[in-house]
């Protein structure tokens, strides 16, 4: 059997996590917080894990109460875009990832360019290989991770179907900027060009910076796929329950695949996340994520400091990048296994998010963790 | 936007299940039980929503307790079988719909023939169309719906990449035999061709017919996926949590692509099924299952037929198929249409499982329901 994925091997997250394990390092390589969902939440699944009739298929776009109560917080929390259409505009998703790939197998054929900024997220390139799609890569310059919309303008095409769109970005915490939605929509201006915004880390923008949706932009929202997901939202990765809003047309293709792909997605758990989100109708889950995730941010910032690290800014999500140059030339895949090893710290190679293994030396942090975990990290990293 | 799927519309179990709902009518066109999974697992769910620490990603291939568990419990159910290796033939996906999915995408290119039996689950054709893929369909004739293999063997070539086998069957119940695997072990020999066997009724065989996997075939297995679903194990099918069991290389692939599709699946919910499963070393829920819908079918058919119905033999799986072009020169889905405005009662028109809309004149029951709801419908329907 001829692999179609022959270069893809185990994803550097469950590699990294094996290390943590083997070696006993604290494991602040994959994205997952070390610590719970909210308490109210974890009792609404046990609730609903115990509600008579909550166990056969929920509706395939989801629940109709959990896709009201997200078109709610999102007519909420941007209100100076139209609300979205729990009927026809949202779908609920068995985490980000699959909302990413029935995205893809969707509106992508063969030879159809997708523009994907690296560094990426490990699953881009493949998933649209998958389809037949050609990834076209624009580098993102360090150490501020921000577009260079000239190089980007160069790469788009009458043959570029979709634009690959990640703020806050993994793992740099990039944001888009006003401006750069703007650039994107004028470039796009025209064009078939579509637009998959993956904002699974939107409620995590820093230093009270704006937080806009692809959907706040007038010009780009007719064209786009936002990606959100309560795996990062409610602390709680494990439960994979992930969404995307999109017009209805868009909407109609995404549920055509999601169809075939997952048909539905846990009913216990939509009802408990939809308890937690009727729950909050002030959002003061949501809107306390900021200063929840900064104060994070903060901490292992000023504790890898006092260490000598040579840390790049982080304006939003929840992963730190330390540049380590200095300490290595054998790669970071080297130094990485070396700060697992020998410092019992692990961390994910920045180079794992480049489709050519470019080596930026750069190593990435999770920083989602508890502060005595943060604490004892910094210690071992001194 | 052009569709990739232009001639998908909502499924007919989503369209039959809305129009129950509108109609007030009795709801057995989609294949789900009217009762909960057993108590002792939604308790276990319950007790694992709130364990802390049990909420963050899953190992990719699935926790390593639920695919031992399941290695187990295969182990005893087909000795005569090697056990599966859990570390490296065991893969847990969102339900078998995913397991499908993944396989699918992992080893069907452009220009790959797929062969599917005809009438087959709607999801089948779409999907390997999107692979691009081509479906070869052959029909099984009514009412045995058992393989014609001298018509199988026109169809395969070698183009020929899989072969998709169902058994016990949706929407009929038919059975594979020791001589339908013997036969397609014969016709696959000295081919490439792998086979994907959707087994997720597997533990629905009546009248004391023996229960034979793919995997039990030693011809078969090297090439063979099998699929099952703990939604239908556990009337469970809310849940969303099936496996893919292959051999390694075969089991490499499905991963490949698992870990884009959804990565994971429900950290808290493959506890619940790990301790289901390891509290019943005897496997009594699973053995128990044939006769409990052998009792269930012998209720709804003994109803149905005092009620004149003309019912075709259901040897497997939770539907009954009845004739009743009597009734109706419209068509199938017509008389669908009347059994549920007219009569109360929601059944799927089994031209949905063809994809040239074949109409056999015939409708699909769902007998997984209590004995008073199979009471009521057939009371309805006489
Ligand atoms: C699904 S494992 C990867 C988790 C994650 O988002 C990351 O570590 O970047
Ligand atoms: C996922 S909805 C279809 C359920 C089912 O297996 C059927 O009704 O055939």
């Amino acid at each position: 059997l001829q692999s179609k994925l022959p270069d893809v091997g185990v994803s550097i997250f469950s590699q990294m996590t094996a290390l943590a394990q083997e070696t006993g390092a604290i494991n602040l390589a994959q994205g997952f917080p070390d610590y719970d969902p909210p308490q109210a939440l974890l009792e609404a699944l046990a609730r609903h894990a115990r509600t008579p009739g909550y166990h056969q298929y929920a509706p395939m776009p989801g629940l109709p109460r959990l896709r009201e109560a997200i078109a709610a917080q999102v007519a909420r929390l941007q209100p100076d875009a139209p609300a979205p259409d729990a009927a026809t505009e949202i779908t609920i998703t068995a985490g980000a990832t699959e909302a990413l790939y029935a995205v893809l197998a969707a509106v992508v054929r063969p030879g159809d360019e997708v523009l994907v900024f690296e560094p990426a997220y490990d699953l881009y390139g493949p998933a649209i290989r998958l389809q037949g799609g050609v990834p076209r890569y624009v580098r993102l310059p360090a150490p501020h991770f921000r577009p260079d919309w000239d190089a980007v303008r160069r790469v788009v095409s009458a043959r570029t179907r979709l634009v690959m769109v990640n703020t806050p970005h993994n793992p740099s915490g990039s944001v888009f900027t006003a401006e750069d939605w703007d650039a994107l929509a004028k470039l796009l201006d025209g064009t078939n060009a579509l637009v998959l915004s993956d904002e699974v880390y939107e409620h995590l923008v820093f230093d009270g910076a704006p937080r806009l949706s692809a959907r706040q932009h007038p010009a780009l929202r007719e064209r786009s796929f936002v990606l959100s997901s309560f795996g990062k939202t409610y602390h709680a990765t494990g439960w994979k329950v992930g969404y995307c809003i999109a017009p209805p047309a868009l909407s109609t293709e995404v549920r055509r695949v999601h169809q075939f792909l997952t048909f539905s997605v846990s009913t216990p758990t939509q009802h408990a996340l939809a308890d937690a989100l009727e729950a909050d109708p002030t959002d003061a889950h949501a809107r306390g994520l900021a200063g929840f995730y900064q104060e994070k941010r903060d901490l292992f910032r000023s504790l890898l400091l006092d260490g000598g690290w040579n840390l790049l800014p982080v304006p939003g999500g929840y992963f730190q990048l330390a540049r380590y140059d200095a300490f290595s030339p054998a790669g970071d895949l080297a130094f990485a296994q070396y700060l697992a090893r020998e410092k019992g710290v692990a961390v994910v190679p920045v180079s794992a998010f480049y489709h050519d293994g470019f080596d930026e030396g750069l190593v990435r942090f999770c920083f989602a963790k508890e502060a005595a975990t943060l604490e004892a990290a910094a210690a071992r990293l001194r």
